[in-house]
């Protein structure tokens, strides 16, 4: 299979790439950096460095030429919000049948910072995906799409979360609509609307697109990475890029306690990045069919926030503490979640054990002394 | 009231600019003129020459300047959409208690035409919106956003379309939740993500919106633009910037058939020009409550095409013609829209009667040689 990835420097792009490349794909990886500039804009990096694409593609070039079994990984600088000609460029020099779209500033806090933020976010993410949607319509108009939306996506409705349709019934008339959305921040906003261009897409040029909501990601190594420390994909606890799981870790290894916004109460879909690249990959080797909008919920298990700290806690033998929620979320709320597409295609899930959390554990104290502890506290506040 | 009208030049805000100048209220009308620059790229004019927003203020001033009643109107040149400052200086020296936001790109045709229409519709509309919202919150956070969303934001579901929210009740739980929409173009989704981000917006920051579904409009004078010819408003009877029914008596008036966009079945709300400026006045004279996004869908009466059709060539006696549908959209299907929130607020509707019809055929027939056949007939397919 021919696999064009789109964010490739991420922190899913990266091991996506070598997971894709390991298995005998042609694969190509793009980016534009730019989350680098991002991050930088805060003041925040990951735990440990981070060599850029153009360099960790070398290595792993590099390591396989050696070796003879596989074929090399190649890279484009593009920025796909803006350069559509050049992604377009990209489609026709590398044919791909499935691309595979992280290409988007990816956090909420983030989004949240300032009105330029705000604007920044929504004008790559949503440009973004329109010009890939042309893009893919004028030169590889069987490429199936495969784009990253996140549960966050949903909010937290009083009813089941479906997997991404509805079946209502109002006033003795029937209809299957989109899942109507609600979320919580300028980001997921983002990728609703995302999701609304896409289902257009699907219907109006017959393309073809899985649109994949995904939970909380956690976890720091995949087969690949381990192949050599300069393959290493970033590893983000701070308070603009960071997801909760690996914050708390970084904190229980700090001597710090695990910080819970408000009561801890509100509850969220979990998965581990090993089944994040099952999940894709699964979605890869099933595509979509031309003209469909196939949505599938994308996590393992849910967490209340409270219990997560808490289990992290005891294993990591390090307290809990609740400060001020900096968000606007709703506590106490229901939360159920049907995510059954993905185990019927073969997820086997990776679940949360005291093994995993003592793992990622292991690999961060390495790096202690270089955790910036200051990044460890909400400074975005809505 | 002071009122700030964003879009002023366009067909409904230089008409809403004057209708609130003339009842006695402060006015300021912003503009880029970008629209203009979007009709040139089509090559498509109004029917009769249209001074700029700054001639047709300097007009009103004048001819109100004899008359000692009114206060001057004031205007200034600034695009939303890039200029987030700008609008900031501007919200700074009006102090706004309503802002009434017209200046979105406006066509379903445009918007599908090429990658990049579609992206600088979305680009302009969303980020035009964003700009806004974050400007009210940071410089006039009680001011009262009336935005102008679209019936098409709907698409043609197969349940009743109610005004912005909807009760479900799925799987013994019930919510409400903001009604699932479907559109059929680029520039139809642009507004169902700006009505995703103001329901936010308010959530999140307790800002004042009213998101107005309006339907299609038609109809060329108003009280005020009937006081002097250099007062008047755009009219569009073009396959990009006109809408269907002055472009079926466009058609009429230069003895060409009435053409129908495949079997006419297709059905659609509408509302006159005058209603128009109705809606927004009492919108804006009984304010959304802070938090609160209120939605009321602005529309009178709806008719399948082909009766539309078919009533104005009976008044002007021209014939009807079919042609195969330029645009992907569901014949034959249900519409049922309720829509009384503007009813109870007091609006009177004037309704498409034989003589509306007549009467906005002997304004155009003045300029009947103007008419350029080309933009009769669609150029855009989707």
């Amino acid at each position: 299979m021919k696999v064009l990835i789109l964010g490739g420097d991420g922190y899913l792009g990266w091991p996506t790439t070598m997971s894709f490349a390991r298995a005998g794909h042609t694969v190509t990886a793009l980016d534009s950096s730019i989350k680098r500039q991002w991050q930088a804009e805060f003041g925040v990096r990951p735990l440990w460095p981070v060599p850029s694409l153009l360099e960790r593609v070398a290595t792993w070039n590099k390591l396989f030429d050696t070796q003879q079994a596989h074929k090399p990984i190649r890279h484009f600088h593009c920025d796909i919000a803006t350069s559509y000609m050049g992604l377009c460029a990209i489609l026709e020099a590398t044919t791909p049948d499935a691309i595979i779209h992280y290409a988007e500033q990816p956090s909420a806090p983030y989004s949240m910072a300032t009105a330029d933020t705000c604007v920044r976010t929504q004008a790559n993410n949503i440009l973004g995906t329109l010009n890939l949607i042309h893009a893919v319509r004028l030169v590889a108009p069987d490429a199936h799409i495969i784009k990253l939306g996140t549960m966050g996506e949903y909010g937290t409705p009083n009813i089941d979360i479906e997997e991404g349709w509805l079946d209502v019934e109002h006033k003795g008339r029937k209809d299957r609509v989109l899942y109507p959305k609600r979320p919580n921040s300028w980001y997921h906003l983002s990728k609703v609307h995302d999701s609304h261009n896409l289902e257009f897409a699907c219907r109006n040029y017959r393309l073809r697109v899985t649109d994949l909501n995904q939970g909380i990601v956690y976890g720091v190594d995949t087969p690949e990475t381990l192949l050599d420390r300069d393959l290493r994909t970033a590893f983000h606890y701070d308070d603009i890029f960071g997801t909760v799981i690996n914050r708390f870790i970084v904190q229980a290894i700090t001597g710090k306690p695990l910080t819970v916004y408000g009561d801890g109460t509100q509850t969220r879909g979990f998965i581990n990045i090993l089944d994040t690249i099952q999940c894709i990959t699964l979605a890869a080797e099933n595509s979509a069919d031309l003209g469909e909008f196939r949505v599938m919920n994308q996590m393992t298990e849910s967490f209340a926030i409270r219990d997560l700290a808490n289990a992290v806690g005891r294993t990591l033998s390090a307290p809990t503490q609740m400060i001020p929620n900096p968000r606007r979320e709703q506590s106490n709320h229901y939360y159920k979640v049907h995510h059954t597409k993905l185990t019927d295609l073969g997820l086997v899930p990776n679940l949360l054990t005291n093994k995993v959390i003592t793992q990622i554990a292991e690999t961060c104290r390495e790096y202690k002394d270089s955790v910036n502890e200051n990044a460890l506290n909400p400074r975005v506040i809505w």
